[in-house]
């Protein structure tokens, strides 16, 4: 059995980055800048600097009930639905997800301090805007987003559609598919997404107080909505949403003018052989992609130029001399979408890489994660002083004066551990009870063995995501995929029923961290634990309903949806069912000297991780990620060339004015990603109503041109 | 007979607008903003502010023979030869040239200035960098690129082609064409362009002592050219040519790039339906023409509005209502290019507009003339004082430091009146010997009466241009067409000895003018008369080779010149063509109610202008300009929305940052319009060499695009 991690942690790695960013925008939390150096305890770290609640002291935090306020759920609903169809644009594209985060704080804070604005102009204004209600937001948005990737939309539940099943190598497992439907899509999430939250809830003590996890996008985020809340934060802030409205702009109106000259297959901007004929064939173009462009300026250099690498080694080089031994290793006659034909070596060529590289950090996180909770215990036992002045360094058995009124406030609020442990029962039971006769191949007893490990799973990942920042959910994912494929054997439908059961697992272990994370932010916020919970199941309900029906107008309006070389290719959806298909039935369908060259990747994306771990944090940097490499083998490197695009401007303004590149690099990147984004939505209604663009922008050889000309004129 | 102007006057209308930029260029020249505003006698001026003279005090002014150096001339030929490019370019495409004196100034500063630090480091620098050597570089490539277009390339001598005969109204005229060849050119331009500079050269100590005329752009380029030779003017200088170079650059490399997309006709973006098909079959649409953004960022708003308002009024409403008219006006069969179709509508109703406006303002010209002629003879005869200490205003009997020094170098180096007499008697009888060879339509006796009255005309046009700015060389030009084209008649092929004629008159007038202008900027910056003479003589030498010689290129690289609707048009060409054949033939060949919409616009355009003369100045900024107005009538409004763009730009800019916008817009647009037209030298090679580029960007309606599917898919 084989683990790997994927995009989602493409998704965390740019969130440690924007951490950093993040941090460059908070001007008071000089302490945070050591964060990405050493694993210190970040506790402390605020008492050797300002203080910053002695900061807020003056401010009275409002009871659990009152962060819970009617216009922070407004908001949250708003900004839930711009999210969940950037999520899902990016799922169905190129399935790289830069964390969003900086742009739902940045546009909470807006949509709130606005409305608060005009409130109080009016003498309507009652409750004061706080942090601790921005946080509930963050929260709310957060989750609510979370379910637009953890739902598999580009994964896992569009891998079980008949349309992937068709380019399936295997002409039997083409009839094994369950397509997408409102109904059951909402169902099943319902089902499976609350059982995270319940699973972690007990445990937030040990992680956040006692053994003073890092959590370190959850620490940025909290910074970023701390320095919201001083004067001098909301001003830069101010500029910041002003930034990101202009770009937010020019990026809707660009896929707006775009649009009118997509009136057929390969008409548009997206088709713009940008560097010549032949690079193109080779998918090799910038396609003026505004939000690609973005997630290029949001990700770390060293993540663009892998996928870059990737590319130019893939595409530039393998595929094409695969093809020359068309005929030999592999059928003439195959289709281009045939997995018995160079589309297989594509899409298992990058499975061995991202299998690689997850196997490898799975056990390096595991290792981690065991050892650090072996010190932590015996450190534990060894002292015998009470929790709260504990903070589990004894080298620092002072206390500051933040940590005391954190601890304080975070312990006020208690979710009792019954309520939780009834909870999680309830929702098993009742998810173990209905999930069988939406997947008849999902065994209820498969469920019920998933949802006894889950609980450790969780804490796992919730554990190991606090240390690095990594959340390995899909690897989790996987995992379920090959152990209930196999379990359940390819006569009884293995495929899908492993491929439920990633999602059953997925969603289970996502959440955990997440809302993990986000008691961390609470913490530094001095929110209350309760007023997350109800925050996190308010946003995950809202995340249940919208992301299938976002998902579901794509679906719809976008008929070419999951078909290679189309505008959604839906990258992972092909990539989750061939992992299924792979562990039910085994190497036999691969075309010729393919599992070679699978092993061969599949050690090198070790090695290679072995080798940046080996060489130490300051030449590591120069290393290329295998995971980020494979991306590109599977869809094509135009992505990679639009990232490096945003990587340049990035470049070039810092070269110019970093301070300027530091503050609004990240406020135009959202921009950016956030207009392309919501044009999708009057992109699909349009798509939907049948309206069609009047011009096709069509690219032509200059031979073929001549023969068209000669066919118009005629 | 109707007299008029045109294109000429285009640019020298933005030649006042540019010399005002220049004037914000340089800040030492506060009385200079008077300018616009009234039309007080300028020497007086600078005896107001700060003495420019007392500046250069300390540095010695070298003898002619050393402001004649090397380096100019290599630089100024440099220079010629992108100039003649773009101003190439500019007659070839929509005819309207805004002036490139800046960005000679600027070029030719920069490229000496770097050639004299070199020398300086490596310490073979002998003479050091004097602004009177600047002023020769000054006037070499204003003399040459002039030549670019008074040689009539976009008019006149295009016009005698078979090109543009083929798209003659009547058959019998289409056999009457004279090919160009680059023999005959460059023998013609070497015969007519050298005696305007004889002409004019006896009245220049009349003009500039006596009459004190102002001469705008001169005086604007004497400023410009003593602020950068002061420390703080270097300073600007450099920041300027450092953005010109940035634009010219990014301006080169868009041509470039969209090369690649032009395999075939239709192709590329100067056919990207911007604002969609419909509009782009009404040659509504942005063209991503660099060149003409930039000529809007140059021309004044008034003007690109004017521009934008002829196109919608034409293309939009009266074209289309004229064309709902087929099979009853014009013959349905007639060709798209016919003048017996909707083509002659938009030449004639142009040709009317233009005349209008020509022939009112050549009256009021003349009346200025005339009256201030008459002004000054009474008040020299009143005053009875010596030339020198006169100044023409009896208020001010006294005389400026700057005055007494300007006027004591310029009368050192004389210039004999018999030498230019013999010259222009010599030349004149060269020319009148050769010319009927050229053309055997243009009798020697044609010839002789032109050059007895060349001269009287040449002072007229110098004398107005002093006062107004406006050379009205073309109108001269034109004037010339219907004189002897009436006196040669049809059967003895007027047309071409109306064409030729212009083009004998407009070279003559229009060096008189320009020469006039150096003479003051020399004057202004010390100077020698006599190195402005020999380096106008090299710069016409150098003109009389190089423009023919550029227009070659681009008459053998693209097959389509001339032809309308082509990358192209030529637009003075035709019309050119169609006033001589109204000159020699009437108006019996044009469609139905054609001449009387003829009448209608050739009054409207009176009245328009009289109008503008009427309210004043304050109201007169909003009245449209019917000269602009017209150019849009035959070659679409395409250039127009261009030239929107670059007002919009630069009017933005201004919002922003008003000083930034006025420093450096100019540079901006500058090299824009450089690197756009440099480009078209590599692009003609290509051309040449058959080097065809590989892509075609087409643009299809939905239909059409549907039914080339189906084509190139079977």
């Amino acid at each position: 059995m084989v683990l790997g991690k994927d995009e989602s942690e493409m998704a965390e790695r740019s969130d440690r980055s924007l951490s950093e960013d993040e941090n460059r925008m908070n001007p008071d939390s000089e302490a945070e800048k050591k964060k990405g150096g050493s694993r210190s305890r970040r506790g402390e770290d605020e008492s050797n600097g300002l203080s910053v609640e002695r900061i807020f002291e003056g401010q009275a935090v409002p009871s659990w009930g009152r962060q819970l306020t009617f216009r922070a759920f407004a908001v949250s609903f708003m900004l839930s639905i711009m999210f969940a169809f950037i999520v899902m644009k990016l799922n169905l594209t190129a399935g790289i997800i830069p964390s969003l985060n900086v742009s739902a704080g940045l546009l909470g804070f807006f949509f709130v301090k606005t409305w608060t604005k005009v409130l109080d102009k009016s003498g309507l204004l009652q409750v004061p805007f706080t942090r601790q209600e921005n946080t509930v937001i963050q929260t709310c948005v957060v989750a609510s987003s979370g379910i637009a990737f953890s739902g598999g939309f580009g994964s896992y539940l569009f891998a079980m559609s008949a349309r992937v099943a068709g380019q399936s190598t295997d002409p039997q497992s083409a009839h094994v598919f369950k397509n997408p439907s409102l109904a059951w899509m909402i169902g099943f999430l319902f089902v499976v997404s609350f059982l995270g939250l319940f699973a972690v809830v007990p445990l937030r003590k040990i992680m956040i107080i006692d053994f003073k996890l890092t959590y370190p996008s959850g620490t940025a985020t909290a910074h970023l909505i701390n320095s919201f809340h001083t004067p001098q934060g909301a001003k830069l802030a101010k500029k910041q949403v002003k930034a990101l409205g202009k770009f937010f702009s020019f990026s809707f109106l660009w896929g707006f003018f775009q649009w009118f000259y997509t009136a057929g297959d390969g008409c548009g901007f997206t088709n713009f052989p940008t560097l010549g004929l032949k690079a193109f064939q080779n998918r090799f173009y910038f396609d003026f992609s505004a939000t690609y462009v973005g997630v290029g300026m949001i990700c770390p250099y060293i993540i663009n130029i892998s996928v870059l690498l990737g590319g130019i080694l893939s595409w530039g080089l393998m595929w094409p001399l695969i093809e020359t031994r068309k005929g030999h290793w592999y059928p003439a006659e195959a289709s281009p979408t045939s997995m018995r034909g160079l589309q297989g070596y594509k899409v298992f060529i990058a499975i061995a890489t991202i299998l690689g590289d997850g196997l490898y950090n799975f056990f390096k996180v595991l290792g981690r994660t065991l050892s650090g909770l072996y010190h932590h215990l015996r450190d534990r036992e060894m002292s015998h002083v009470l929790p709260i002045a504990n903070g589990s360094s004894p080298e620092n058995p002072q206390v500051s004066y933040d940590d005391q009124r954190r601890t304080q406030l975070f312990l006020k609020d208690q979710i009792p551990t019954w309520f939780a442990v009834a909870g999680y029962v309830a929702i098993a039971a009742i998810s173990t009870a209905t999930l069988p006769h939406m997947f008849p191949q999902l065994k209820w007893y498969y469920i019920l063995v998933i949802y006894l490990f889950a609980p450790t799973l969780g804490f796992c990942n919730a554990y190991g995501c606090g240390l690095t920042d990594w959340s390995l959910a899909s690897t989790y994912g996987k995992l379920a995929i090959f152990v209930i494929g196999t379990w359940a054997g390819a006569s009884h439908g293995g495929i899908l029923a492993g491929l439920a059961a990633c999602g059953v697992m997925m969603n289970i272990v996502s959440t955990a961290s997440d809302l993990t994370q986000d008691f961390k932010t609470g913490y530094l916020t001095l929110a209350s634990p309760r007023s997350m919970f109800v925050s996190q199941v308010i946003g995950t309900a809202m995340g249940c309903v919208i992301s299938p029906c976002v998902f579901w107008l794509f679906y719809k309006a976008f008929k070419d949806l999951g078909l290679p070389g189309s505008e959604y290719p839906v990258p992972f959806g092909t990539v989750y069912r061939s992992m299924a298909e792979l562990g039910v039935e085994g190497f036999s369908s691969l075309p010729k000297h393919c599992l070679m060259l699978c092993y061969g990747f599949f050690a090198a994306a070790m090695i290679i991780n072995g080798f940046r771990d080996l060489v130490g944090k300051k030449w590591a940097r120069f290393i290329p990620l295998p995971m980020a490499m494979a991306i590109p083998f599977y869809i094509g490197p135009y992505f990679a060339i639009d990232m490096c695009v945003g990587s340049l401007i990035l470049f070039i303004w810092e070269k110019i004015n970093k301070t300027k590149a530091d503050a609004f690099g990240p406020a135009v990147a959202s921009g950016l990603i956030c207009g392309d984004g919501i044009w999708t939505l009057p992109s699909s209604i349009l798509a939907l109503a049948r309206v069609n663009p009047p011009i096709c922008m069509k690219f032509l050889s200059r031979a073929a041109n001549k023969r068209v000309d000669a066919f118009l004129g005629s």
